[in-house]
Formats: structure tokens, sequence, C-alpha cells
């Protein structure tokens, strides 16, 4: 079955590339690093449609990004597969800071994103590409 | 070391019982079906404090108890490790119905919970416990 991205999580996000299991995407609001995993199998929409396999897959695809993550700097991360608005399973990695916006309430919902600079992109992609060994022929 | 809930993880939710890793909690709040695992370990913060065997077992219980809170029915499990406000980690797991009060943002901070009578909370134990198996001398 082929993989069809949402497209609100398209129209959101930037592609950073995909792992074995799931695409990378950075959602477009330069207040908080926030990694996007999305599975790329069709019809998932809670995390235990995943088989065993496949969860212990995505299970360690966020392990390295939120090493990613902590390693870029911050005081907590926030992972949380949500999907009250978008169906499409996807599990959302934040790091969050004392002095961020929501803090300390959750960033769904809270206000507007403000978006990356293009350099902002190409610089975290660099460096997600290296970190994480992405499939990716954007650039 | 020896381990210690959160006094304020342990204020605001019933003890269902004990799974190979985690301390299982039930929300006191009747408005959502809602489990927090705990890991029975001291010092853990972000999931990555987790080892690899140790992470792999947290998978598998919070699919456990997904699987029990998708059998009380809803329409979407949100499924989060936060810990902006309590930093012991916790996984939450929340039965989302289109018609809750905070639906479709996070439950997360959104208004007081309405807590539960005796009698309820004794027929949900009584359901996990043979669900999950739960080591539990409480009753």
């Amino acid at each position: 079955m082929s993989f069809k991205l949402d497209a609100r999580l398209e129209a959101d996000t930037y592609w950073m590339g995909d792992l074995h299991l799931s695409r990378v995407l950075l959602m477009n609001d330069r207040r908080y690093p926030w990694i996007i995993l999305v599975p790329m199998l069709e019809g998932l929409k809670e995390l235990t449609d995943l088989s065993e396999e496949q969860a212990a897959t995505l299970l360690q695809e966020s392990r390295a990004v939120s090493q990613w993550l902590i390693e870029q700097g911050g005081d907590k991360l926030n992972v949380g597969a949500l999907g009250n608005v978008v169906s499409q399973l996807h599990l959302h990695h934040v790091m969050r800071k004392v002095d961020d916006p929501a803090w300390p309430g959750p960033v769904w919902g809270h206000s507007p994103a403000e978006p990356y600079a293009e350099d902002q992109v190409k610089a975290l992609k660099q460096s997600l590409k290296s970190a994480l060994k992405l499939d990716s022929n954007l650039d």
C-alpha cells in the first residue's frame, strides 16, 4: 500500500528525510525544536495499530530523534502521539524551555506558529541528516 | 535505589497496581479514562534515561494499557510523556472522546479534574487487574 502524508502535516512541516519506518518532519515553528515522526504505512491511527516489531522500530527512531533534540539544548522533552486533529499516526518530539511561550502547558493548540527562515531549516537539516543518517535527496 | 512516587502524582491518582517496570495509576478525573505509567526507578526524567531494555519493557506495558483503554471505548487515544510540571518520568494514556471537555485540544492544563466516586474506582481497578495481571494488594 502506498504511503501518502496527511495534507495538514505536509503544509505545517519541512521534510527532513526518511528513516527505516518513519518520515522525519520538522514543524515549521522556530519557537520550539520540534520533530514529528510519521510511520510510512497507510491506515494507521493508534500506536497499537503498529505490529510489535514496527512499534520497536518506532521506539528506536524516537530515541534517536530525542537524543538529537536533547543535544540541541532545552529543559524538558515532550513526546506524544495525540492525533485529535490529524488522525494519521504521528509522534511529536518537542524540546521545551522554561521561557518558551507555552511553558509549562502543552504546545498543541497554544498559539500560532512562527515560521523558520530558509537558512535555519537548512542548518537543522544538515545536523539531523548527520545525526540520524537520513535518507533524503531533497538537497 | 528505592523508588518514591512524586507527591503530586500520588495526590492526583489512585494506585491500580504494579507491572514489571511501571506503577499503574488512574488519574482521579472521571471525565477521561486516563492511566499513567511510572517506571519504578529513581532519577528518571526523560524517556531516553531508560536503557534500551527498560524502554522496550515500558513499550510493552504501554501497549497493554492502551489496549485496555481502547476496549473501554472512545475516539482517540492520547499517549504522551510531558513532565513540564512533574519531572519524575511518567507516561500518560488518555482516551479521548469528541464530546469531552477539552476536545480537540490536549487535556493537560485544560480544566480542574472531576473526582471519581469510590465504587467507580473499584470497578475500573477490577477490570484493569484482570486485563493487566496487576500485582496489587490494595484490596
